[in-house]
């Protein structure tokens, strides 16, 4: 099992405590389980961990996608420089919101380029068919389109969970084609804007991150040699990792920002306006956030103990190892009605679907007591959570959503 | 790549035909794509052909969970003797039904145990401690329970694409415990209407199906013998599979029926008015859905060709190969604009999201003029698709779903 983020342990009466309460408090107030309770403490923490260590030019997006709790990104607004859109969806989420914005993904509608051209998103155009259709949209409804090249980049972030590089991909532009597209949008009078690369997701190596991000500076240099068009930004990504499974560390966040420094001071003059991009979600949201779900049975079958919940991969599908894992691991998970007590029994801690998949701790220690009616908590539940699970499966009652916070 | 299941073919105008109409015309019905379009008279076939092979004591019930959509489930009841539930939520949508109704599943809470008393559901407990639960609460709300015990089975259907028996479950009662639970539930004055037992499912082996439900009556007569109580009722499970993937066939249903019919007949005297089910969802509705997705990109990386849709793993987990797959095959795929033309084109079908999860079809064979706007279908899409899979990510829009049918 991963370790559970620092920082949790019990409240005076033994129960996990989040802000300052006990999780039966949030409960309450929340209105039942299952519940994904969000501790925007903890986000602001990580925001300000970032630009503690972080060079000072470098704006810092949030990935809506990670989690697009509505109350979440009003508190994230105030945060963070901008906002990293997937969908016209997305872009209605944060339309109140007076934060630069751009929009990526290979599978862009008319509707999604139309959506985007009336927010003012800067629309990260992902092949040439989609520059020229983004371009006509623009013609039609007489926009001039704010467009950047997502350049599928001839490396990859080593070690990261998900590879997003050195490959043939549905994403981005194959860097040998960018200058063509390049002049393209230029002929075509587009603001374009500048470069977006993204090499991978959830790594915890500092030194693979900084490798990533220098080379894609490498990159974007020697595609303005090639172009002549210096670029008013430049999204250099994210892929800063959170520990979910055994054995695990948290990324070396010092020593991403000395590297990442170091790099930056070899960028050409030419740069010095250039706004440098940042895009994280997972490792903003991802340990803020605590599923909490109520032991509804507990069993014995074949000589072990299950302990079944009121919820299940319908909230947590990466938790069941459904989503991307090719081994199932662990999430950290914990009896939250029972924090100071020794966990001891091996229990098998399930969801309530019909279906053997529906497995969220296999074999995780748990205290004597538990009992019917306590509280499992899985961490490590703030990104791909809710809105990354089947949760119309089975048609069980919805989760909740809800911000841990003590005033307001 | 899987085979396209008989019959889909295409129309005199090249395009994919289903119901006697080409695609084109249902997505103008429908209003757009993606959308999930589910084939009534395919669902009639396998009714009848169920009917036709099996022997005509045994009830067929339809188990919701495989595809719950209102207007399916409306058609739904006037074929089948039976709906088979997972859920308060389930119970709710086929209220209107004046059919028989069971729920199983781990995790009952309160509210689905009062649900099914008051709609007068055969409650399938799966542990001691739910059979106590049930019995207070039907106290509280003074409704004598119907009630039946699922079994864990000492034994599990072969070859099975999900096995759940045999093994520790978190799915019925251990058959050396059921005589106890069978004498408290008497005690208690419960309805005590007999047994549940489901070994697997997904299985392509009549073989493997006759001997799990032969298997299963060798249990009931050895549970009969131990309680003396005769039940009204037996759940045999399911386990009927469709072929999604490439050298699956379908399965020989004769053999089943033949099987079954021997199996039957050894039943003692005692059982001639046990009413005996089999619960069937994605054998009678997987291959009568297809979910039909349009192009928005074709493009070229690294010397592959993406044909990038508005759909994905956001409607078709199952397909993506994250859904209990351990490794990912593909499902059967077309071009739905261009049935008549040979497919000899290598094409990676993704959907739109910003993750290489998001790959439906990997290398898959379509027709060289294969451009942006035509129609993708995927096969196979009847059962555990869009309730199965994560259509909130990345705030995406929604999957239309419609029945295809000419007439009304």
């Amino acid at each position: 099992m991963g370790s559970i983020p620092a920082g949790f342990g019990p409240a005076p009466n033994g129960a996990l405590e989040i802000e300052r309460h006990p999780v039966g408090y949030w409960i309450e107030k929340a209105g039942g389980t299952p519940l994904f309770l969000y501790d925007v403490e903890r986000v602001e923490a990580q925001v300000a961990a970032f630009r503690r260590v972080m060079p000072s030019r470098l704006k810092l997006h949030y990935a809506v996608k990670a989690n697009p709790f509505g109350p979440l990104l009003d508190r994230m607004a105030a945060l963070v420089d901008g906002f990293d859109l997937a969908s016209r969806g997305e872009i209605a989420r944060v339309a109140h919101h007076d934060l630069p914005k751009s929009i990526a993904g290979p599978g862009k509608s008319i509707a999604d380029h139309e959506a985007a051209l009336r927010a003012g998103v800067v629309v990260h155009v992902e092949s040439e068919g989609e520059a020229q259709r983004l371009c006509d949209v623009a013609t039609q409804v007489g926009i001039r389109p704010k467009v950047a090249i997502r350049v599928n980049p001839p490396f990859l972030l080593k070690g990261a969970g998900m590879k997003m590089g050195g490959l043939a991909s549905a994403f981005g532009v194959d860097a040998e084609r960018v200058p063509n597209l390049v002049a393209y949008l230029l002929d075509q009078d587009c603001d374009l804007r500048g470069y977006h690369v993204y090499a991978g997701s959830q790594s915890l190596s500092a030194e693979a991150i900084v490798a990533a991000q220098a080379a894609t500076l490498d990159l974007v240099v020697a595609l303005t040699a090639q172009t002549g068009m210096v670029p008013a930004e430049v999204n250099l990504g994210g892929g800063f990792g959170i520990p979910y499974y055994a054995g695990e560390t948290p990324l070396a966040l010092d020593a991403v920002g000395e590297g990442l420094a170091q790099a930056l001071s070899r960028l050409p003059p030419d740069f010095a306006e250039t706004r440098l991009i940042v895009e994280l979600g997972r490792w903003l949201v991802g340990e803020a956030g605590v599923y909490l779900t109520r032991i509804l049975d507990l069993k014995e079958s074949g000589g072990q103990t299950f302990a079944v919940t009121d919820g299940g991969l319908q909230h947590m599908l990466a938790a069941s190892g459904n989503f991307g894992q090719f081994l199932r691991r662990n999430y950290p998970i914990a009896n939250a009605s029972r924090m100071g007590e020794e966990a001891t029994v091996p229990m098998n801690i399930v969801g309530r679907l019909c279906t053997p998949l529906d497995l969220l701790g296999d074999q995780v220690s748990m205290p004597e007591d538990t009992a019917v009616g306590d509280v499992v908590a899985i961490f490590c539940a703030g990104a791909y959570g809710l809105t990354a699970s089947p949760h119309d499966f089975l048609s069980q009652p919805k989760a909740l959503e809800m911000l841990a916070q003590s005033q307001g």
